[in-house]
């Protein structure tokens, strides 16, 4: 089956191909009353947008968001919200070779293995496009839990990390990048732009944090917090590993290292420590949210991989057209959205269980 | 919602507390016809059973498990399987304090935020002890794909990693730590000791890899098999950290690095290599599927630390009873269920939408 | 897919055949801090219980349940709560022609085409034995919704409808038919002892009425308040037709017949009639929920009937054993058990979505 | 929660409302490699489209369908075919009435109970207008299932009957009614014309007829083929009320007269009767599937109906605007894409479980 559809009570389908007409989304389950309209969600979909640097694809989009259903006298009312971003720099004709031979690394082997045949054209629907759909969703869901602050940024591009001690989250918002270390972003401008030039790509690990989420959300067992925040980064295109907190750290540490001890405070517990990443037992503990995503480097490189043509044959290939060379720099608010998009979702299951107060 | 149901169609949901009388697990959407006794899952639970070394919990249950429904004759008759597991070591003496204070670490907290009380004893429904259902219903997945093979083992232990030059998958069966490198086990039996008698506990990685899976398993966008993958192993106790192929090493690498070229072979596509861990745009390419899983180290350790009771004081804690110095040693059954369960449901989902032949 | 999975937050989960060891059921989503134990379930299994009387089937079963998780000292803890009955007086001599021959109208057939065999003995899984594990569950969800009352009565047998003019609500505990006109009562002790004696059965409808429901449950548009009721209790065994209101009169009705005018009222409007059934627009309008139930005769009758065999020849058979002249007398506390599932659903349902309080 | 998604497997998500600017449906989980153009999907549009007679609404819309995603070169790819009809003849003006006081019998007051305020202009989400969306999905699920053959006709219209004696399904094609019978069909002329000119409503009987569906689809225990299908059905707008085969008839007779034999036939058994309505057990014996769904008249009505405003003061409505005199009428296509979609699903469904030979 296609599970185009995420989220549990806010949940949402995307729909739509690279080069298609539009693509969009449905959200579902949203509460009533919220005031909603374009101006909420364009924003977001504009720090997502391609074509405005040189370290993104130079396809062209406005990615102007239309809702279509759901919003009445400017309130959500509490039925389907339909969101469609209209295609308008579509270019079939790069796409020509593609039809022909599998580019490695892209999915376009296993579409074929899967479907018998493929929409070839700019990777169709495992473009990265779709990812526009997933924040215009994010941006509602986002006013579903006022009360959480959500931030991401990239903090390693082609194996060079930030300093955490140069952490400044002004910085993000004023680089290219979504870094928060400058003297990071200034080294960074050289190194993606040389792997543009020499057309090829770079890996890159963003880091999200989302604070202000009450002690409480999640539940046992096979939906955890962790499991439902793994599971929506994976699906991000490139996307190749998640960790909570310290995460594969964790598994070097040993238990008095990684405790996160407790005090009394004014307003429920105050922790020492955050190795967990504000989830323990698979429910929330009033800590920040912390997870870390690696994306691997776009497979759209300029140099010839060998590879079988849809007939069998040997072939090399290119991938000519217009790729991003880190595409996870792009991915900054996709995964913003989807931590609003799983979060907004658990305050939803948690109310339904447990009711307007915790416990 | 507490949701304690896995799967989409091949589904399971599991029941029961670390004290309570039993333990368990229900199978539905099983294909009728298969041959299945409780001799088809014993052999799992034994590897996964406590009390077997000094490197697991001293807890000592057989894990004998019984079926109560769904097979007639000894063949699975497409109604649900009822995996019932009886606790018989349950020492409630053992957890008086942890009913006061709050474990760091553990699940306490975050269960008495969400709930407003908890079943403290042995953690409750929080305890590992749940992995057992996992196990039985994961031995029963294992029959609804027997074209795939599934084999994980541990690689890292509190950081001392195996070498991959040593690797002999007739070793994992010949320790105690699932160690497919004779010398790692060895050098892990002083390691793990040690962290026992100090009272103290150590994290682990665990890898598993399924051949055998065909092209053309898994799907966009949202039920990708890397998405199903990570939320699986993200449900595990204690796990913080999940990588599909490369992870995150993956983000280090250049595009041309991390490609995997494709030659012509007498059955599909050869691949030259596997960094993407059999996965491409979410679906299987036929290559292994490989994943890599962090277990931190469990919160259960001797050493006080500090917190906060109930009453909100400020306490010291240690844990006293039966622990696993490292509980990714027995992690590896559960991992390899895990991963049997995600497949087999895939496998049905797949011939759902496109039927018994890809495409 | 084998779906025995019933609701979307309050959830439960179904297993058992009817000559295996147990049956049981594992409720999943319930709020934590409900008290609970098996007195809150056992009187409800004691009204569905088979073998109280001549005109219902003569197995003999205590129907003793167990609670084996998810409730710890008297209070739900919001983590599974497994629900276990033992089948004690099974009879695997009476069913050997079963094995070999369909019984028209029964589930064999069907069962065959769709697994390629069945347990045969006593219906299997298809064996009405299966609501006992509904009814449990059921009298959980009854605690999730304490401010709903809710009653159902058989309003009709064989044909011989009751005089709503001689309606006692406090009859109905008073007859072994669920009857709330003592006249129809008495002429129904004939008429389905007659039944009985000719080895023959009788359909029956019986009528379900849930008082106490808030305005604002229920939801547009797939999941309308009508369509899960109508899902609930077209999946008991036996019932082939649903009426919400005035159901099929309601298409013979004009306009202005069916309306049901409102005036206001101290405490929200006031409504003059109730065609709706208490439902408009998928929503309910806080009128009773009304809603009919036709259960056919069951086909399990000492007449001869055409059949085939499993291989295909020519046969007649007679279901000997013992039945229930009349299935739809002990589907009441069955159709008040999905009543309640159906509405502790609904409430977490709309809690989630528009808070503890409505608007 | 609002769930505006139907289906297991072949899932569709509506949205839109009457009088926004479209109107949609996101069909997700379809087959890849079926032929799909907008000219497979706009006759079943046709037949439902308003504005065709004086015995449907006035309201004049084109209901041109678009295909935005999902197909390539003519074929479905396996991923969400999203499918838009844009709204062209909305006229706001008619409902400032509506704003102010609540019609008996329409969806507003729940609605306004549920969600605090609505969206009023021509019911909003609550039109008969998203009906569009089910027909046009339906039209794709048709392709999934082209070894089944459905119908639906209008058997009854405000309580004048067709006799069965009469029945010609060429007939249904030839009148306004969807009517088999010739002179039942001249009689409704008058009727539903007279209805029309009082400016009242009639309810209607839609029955449906499935042929060609395999034995061994549908599933016990809550995803009953019954159970399915009566969702599907009353989840449609205005349905009160749904029987399978004889439903409440079934209720008044002896189980020998409501048995269906069975002989040995060429390809299967065959069999004498089909007072189940083609499931037993919950699964499809082979035999056609029939339902019949019960419409109650419209509450649009031009006589005036106490009710009572937003603000709580009693008042008189009367419902001005274009209206179907007979709702049902227009249900019929509706009726048969509902039944389409539930077969696709569980043609999925039942594969996936048993593969694709039954047994």
């Amino acid at each position: 089956m296609s599970f185009n559809i995420f989220g549990r009570l806010f949940r949402f389908t995307t729909w739509g191909e690279s080069h298609g007409p539009a693509i969009g989304a449905v959200v579902d389950g949203c509460p009533p009353g919220l005031a909603l309209s374009e101006g909420d969600i364009q924003p977001w979909l504009d720090l997502r947008k391609p074509g405005t640097s040189k370290f993104t694809t130079q396809r062209r989009e406005p990615d102007a968001v239309h809702i279509l259903s759901g919003v009445f006298e400017g309130r959500t009312t509490g039925t389907p919200i339909s969101l469609m971003i209209e295609n308008t720099d579509q270019r079939s004709k790069d796409y020509s070779e593609v039809a022909k031979a599998y580019r490695p690394g892209h999915a376009d082997y296993a579409y074929d293995a899967k479907y018998g045949f493929r929409d070839y054209r700019g990777g169709g629907r495992s473009s990265a496009r779709e990812t526009a759909s997933r924040v215009a969703a994010g941006a509602v869901a986002r006013l579903v839990i006022p009360e959480v602050d959500i931030f991401a940024y990239v903090s390693e591009i082609g194996g060079d990390a930030i300093d955490m001690r140069n952490f400044d989250a002004e910085e993000i918002g004023r680089n290219l990048f979504f870094c928060p270390d400058a003297e990071a972003a200034a080294r960074w401008e050289a190194l993606v732009d040389g792997a543009r030039k020499d057309g090829s790509s770079l890996g890159a690990v963003v880091e999200c944090v989302a604070s202000g989420v009450p002690a409480g959300w999640g539940a046992p067992l096979y939906a955890k917090l962790d499991s439902e925040l793994a599971a929506a980064m994976m699906s991000i295109n490139a996307v190749k590993g998640v960790e909570i907190g310290d995460g594969f750290a964790a598994a070097r540490l040993r238990g008095e290292q990684n405790a996160d001890p407790m005090r009394p405070g004014s307003d429920g517990p105050v922790f020492l420590a955050n190795h967990a990443g504000g989830i323990a037992g698979g429910i929330s503990t009033g800590q920040p949210v912390k997870i870390r995503i690696a994306f691997k480097p776009t497979s759209s490189i300029l140099t010839p991989v060998e590879t079988v043509t849809r007939d069998g044959e040997a072939s090399d290939i290119i991938t000519k057209g217009r790729h991003d060379p880190c595409v996870g720099i792009r991915g900054v608010p996709v995964v913003e959205a989807m931590m609003a998009l799983v979060l907004a979702d658990q305050k939803l299951l948690h109310r339904a269980q447990c009711g307007e107060q915790p416990g």
